[in-house]
């Protein structure tokens, strides 16, 4: 198998409501001096998604109330509550901290809401590329979430377009031709996670490129791949 | 920032009981033309590290109840069983599926147990490679987990050395100078899940070269950094 990179992409300005992502992205690459590839998958933070689509909202950070408002506004279920940290089912089906409201790196009185529909999202900066560079790339929409069982964050996928979400590896044989026990990969988490890498939480890069994925994997897809339904998950 | 790099190392023999894996990852890396550096970060399976250490047992795959009691004796506390499912705390704290043992590619009529303690296996192939090819590099042993809440499974770190497991953030800034609300990045969680991008389940790779990493990052280090004590964890 070749090497992958993954090349963090700088220089995407400071997005607004309506922006084309789409378009910034592709500005961006070239004057880096890394022009997409078909084949490339693009990771895009959900920050910069939320503010291109609007999902920014009023809230004054001192207040619980309003916060613990929003919180719920946004959930479908509150699986457990610690003082302030609330783990909640998003309407997306997401179980994560605070229903994925972010409040770092906005405008100070404001939150960013999870964008409503995350694979819409990555379609839509997938087709810009697509029309305007005449590229074809797979598209993550990424956020930050905790884990049951493991300290610390990860990144994940919240919306994927072109690229598989989990590898389905049933029927497939290991090194010695038995089954595989381990058959269905979260490929596009893991993407993710990686793309996390080159990202920095604190120096503002929203988007990275990776380089050298299977070929294979690149597929029409959605992230409700990723998402366990409550009835087949033992711990909810 | 640097684009980073995930090099698939080809080459590795078929690894047996008191291999030294520093040496032959080594070898490995010279044969292919990739000779490691300092500051590269190597990810290793857990199944070659468990089959250097001779944690492999005679298991008949076809006896359920052999299967049963093997897990048991692997677990300090069952939290959930489904049809063949057992999800339990291993004796190292993880939470995970069949007490991470482990049926693929290895001998038939055998299983591979979890190493007793992944830090020290990741020690010693770090120390072997300073000693050896005088070449300073973190190590991470990871294995394929599920997650509560997300269907599919990913790579995550079972033992480090050299290399944070946990990138503890509290007090740094965010682009506009606010407390950063993400605070503690699983970052050997997502090394380990970026490496495996490229080794694949059914190819047999089972070392990654991850070059380009935060020089930051590199430091003493212990996956308890990443174990969620059970009295903290609002899951269990």
């Amino acid at each position: 198998m070749e090497p992958l990179s993954i090349i963090p992409l700088l220089g995407i300005p400071e997005v607004r409501e309506g922006d084309d992502l789409g378009e910034l992205i592709a500005r961006a690459a070239w004057t880096a001096g890394t022009p997409l590839h078909d084949g490339d998958c693009l990771v895009v933070t959900q920050k910069v998604v939320s503010k291109a689509e609007g999902r920014i909202v009023p809230l004054d950070h001192g207040d619980p109330g309003a916060k613990r408002a929003l919180v719920e506004a946004e959930s479908v279920r509150i699986l457990r509550r610690r003082g302030d940290l609330v783990i909640s089912e998003t309407t997306h089906g997401f179980v994560c901290a605070n229903a994925g409201i972010d409040l770092s790196n906005v405008e100070d009185g404001t939150a960013a809401l999870l964008p409503v529909d995350a694979d819409r999202s990555a379609r839509r900066i997938r087709d810009a590329l697509r029309g305007v560079e005449k590229v074809d790339v797979g598209v993550i929409v990424s956020d930050t979430f905790g884990r049951a069982w493991r300290h610390g964050l990860t990144d994940v996928a919240i919306g994927v377009a072109g690229i598989a979400a989990v590898l389905d590896l049933r029927g497939t044989a290991d090194a010695r031709g038995r089954a595989l026990q381990v058959t269905e990969v979260a490929v596009a988490d893991e993407i993710a996670a990686a793309a996390e890498l080159v990202m920095g939480k604190s120096s503002g890069v929203a988007v990275a490129i990776v380089r050298g994925l299977d070929p294979a994997w690149f597929r029409e897809a959605s992230v409700r791949e990723l998402v366990r339904r409550p009835q087949d998950d033992l711990f909810r």
